[in-house]
């Protein structure tokens, strides 16, 4: 049996969620358990709702949509996403995953397919971690990796705290997720980067997501006179980071192709025109899919930091404020996506995923993988990323596929 | 007839102003036209006052205390310098030439000294630039080069405008300070670098004050995913602001062992850990005793961010946004200076000032000169900024030397 789900239907639910903190720049912003984001979410619920489905929250306001299959006490198998965006985000990240469940739903609904598991579809919360840390919240709850006491206690950017918002959106519920079990999670999400689209692949087979660091560097020199300073006595840490942030690319880009190393904040102290800046603090995400290679760039970041510092006799901090290993996906799970999309004739490749993903928690519980559809120029965490319908239509069909063969 | 300050009335003058904007770290913070700047103002009026002066302000707020003369029609004997700071500033750069001043008509109503020419100890407004630009405000508009309507729309970082804050604080004065007249301006000063100390002088008689640039260079690349971007396709502002400083100053310093060249700012868009930065804003201060120097230099920023700005795919803009050409002071003038440190015993060199100064204003409208006296490890811009009290008190005594030949 070959499906296809409605393309625009799929559409249709995409663009009314968009229009739900919809930006001037043509994005949308929800940032989790917002006032935007709690309208999202009530309006996926009232579309499920509609579907048949029973509506679940738990704990930390994840919300599980079941379709009761004929035997509802299986384990069930699971797909879903998140609503929240970025600050300027797209219409596309995350909502593409929640409304692509729901369209699988609506696909048996209308060809009355009855399947032997349930099938959920989940709306994890705070998958951006902008509005409160950590990201993935929701997931890591779920899945064991952080406790729902320390979620609750998190202090928004608004200054209330996670549970205050929780209780103020509705979005508190009494389910312990934890005792919830799935048979699959399979996720499908935009890829978020230019690889699909290079290659000509209508579908992303992911298998791996990549570990991701964050080092914090503070380097403290002395502030000084730009004029009156001879360059020979200077402690200046801005041409000390400026080295090592060049050093660091050009080395650790040696170590592998697949490495990605960026630099994203930067500030110096006292910031001021002719004044040899004493202080200078900057920040390092680096990402690679083998936990060796994050390891050798670590203590490559390390030696290059040491030898600069020396040689610039500045003083060094270098802080690791975030590690999250790779993750492997069920190699059974990725095998039947893989198949799914050769079934419907479309074109597949294996890739690894860049980004984080809620995936990433559910595989440490439950067998899980991920479908990837193409990002136009691989813009993302932006107001200007698009997937066209047909793209985003490709990726719910082998969602379906997946779940129909998961679930029978 | 050879006369020396009180030491112990200038170091209790100077610790009383630093007391105003006093900073945790033993510095001072008087933003021009700032609360603070004013009250400084206001106390050093007192004293003028005090010391029998008439003190008039002109239309940009520069302050002007005159102890008359036996012919108060002959043009005055100036010397001052400025009372406002940088943002974490020290307790004597520009303050100690505005009260060395005031020490020297101290010590010339203590002895009952008549002069024929009035002595005048001016205050100049904004000499730092960093509430608002351009920096030495009050000595260009008074030398005629920038125009005082200009002065007054500047814009400050508190987002008033400079007329509204002369009108705040009660400086906006009526005097058209052109039409004023000085046979010499003298300005003393700290060196804010580590010539003097090196070499064990006591006095730099300055010849020359180097000229300054400032460039400021923005880079627009393409905010993207700091997970899902590979390396070669990103158009990363941070990483083409790295590798432009770092070649800048490998450059520049080749060409002159006498240039000094700062990045003293330095900003990312959208600064976030996680994005590769599509903006980078950062500048430039060059300074060397050559105009030809500077030109080089010039030449050269503009080739190497063209040349950074192609290999990495980005957009970059240079504007430069000062220029102050070095500026020569009177010889007849710093050869009455370094005669007077020979009269007070003491060691004296001739120099170039690192620093830009009021006086090098005053060079284009009547014959100027400056006092250098010892910074402790050249530190300046500072909070650690330091001069001793026997120091500050040598160079005071050159300045009343030289003014009492000067007036007398």
């Amino acid at each position: 049996m070959v499906l296809r789900v409605n393309e625009e239907r799929l559409w249709e639910s995409l663009e009314a969620i968009a229009e739900i903190g919809a930006t001037e720049g043509g994005g949308s912003s929800r940032l989790a358990l917002s006032e935007n984001d709690a309208r999202a979410r009530k309006l996926f619920i009232s579309w499920c709702v509609e579907a048949g489905c029973d509506v679940d929250i738990d704990a930390i306001g994840n919300i599980f949509a079941t379709r009761k299959g004929r035997e509802p006490d299986l384990s069930a198998v699971a797909t879903g996403s998140h609503l929240d965006t970025q600050p300027l985000g797209g219409r596309f990240d995350g909502v593409y995953g929640v409304l692509a469940g729901l369209e699988v739903i609506r696909c048996l609904n209308e060809r009355s397919i009855e399947t032997r598991k349930s099938v959920v579809v989940v709306v994890w919360t705070n998958e951006e971690g902008v509005r409160f840390n950590p990201g993935l919240t929701g997931s890591q709850v779920f899945s064991g990796a952080l406790p729902l006491a320390v979620a609750h206690d998190q202090v928004t950017l608004d200054g209330t705290t996670v549970y205050e918002d929780l209780v103020a959106t509705g979005f508190l519920g009494e389910g312990d997720s934890c005792s919830r079990k799935f048979s699959a999670f399979i996720e499908a999400h935009i890829e978020q980067g230019p690889i699909l689209e290079k290659a000509g692949m209508d579908i992303g087979v992911v298998e791996k997501v990549q570990g991701i660091t964050f080092i914090e560097v503070s380097i403290r020199g002395e502030n000084g006179h730009a004029g009156t300073l001879p360059m020979e006595e200077r402690k200046d840490a801005c041409m000390a980071a400026c080295e090592i942030i060049g050093e660091v690319e050009r080395q650790l880009c040696r170590l592998s192709a697949d490495l990605r190393v960026t630099c994203g904040r930067f500030t110096l102290t006292p910031s001021s025109i002719s004044t040899v800046p004493g202080g200078a603090d900057f920040t390092f995400d680096i990402r690679h899919p083998d936990e060796s290679v994050i390891s050798a760039s670590l203590a490559a970041v390390g030696d290059i930091v040491e030898a600069v510092a020396r040689k610039r006799a500045v003083e060094a901090g270098v802080t690791k404020s975030l590690h999250k290993a790779p993750v492997s996906f069920d190699p059974r799970l990725t095998q039947k996506v893989e198949a799914a999309a050769d079934t419907l004739s479309l074109k597949s490749m294996r890739m690894v995923s860049g980004a984080g993903h809620d995936a990433m928690n559910l595989a440490a519980v439950a067998p899980s993988t991920m479908i990837f559809v193409p990002s136009l120029s691989g813009i993302s965490h932006n107001e200007a990323e698009y997937s066209s319908p047909a793209d985003l239509a490709n990726g719910a069909s082998v969602l379906l596929q997946t779940i129909l063969d998961e679930s029978c």
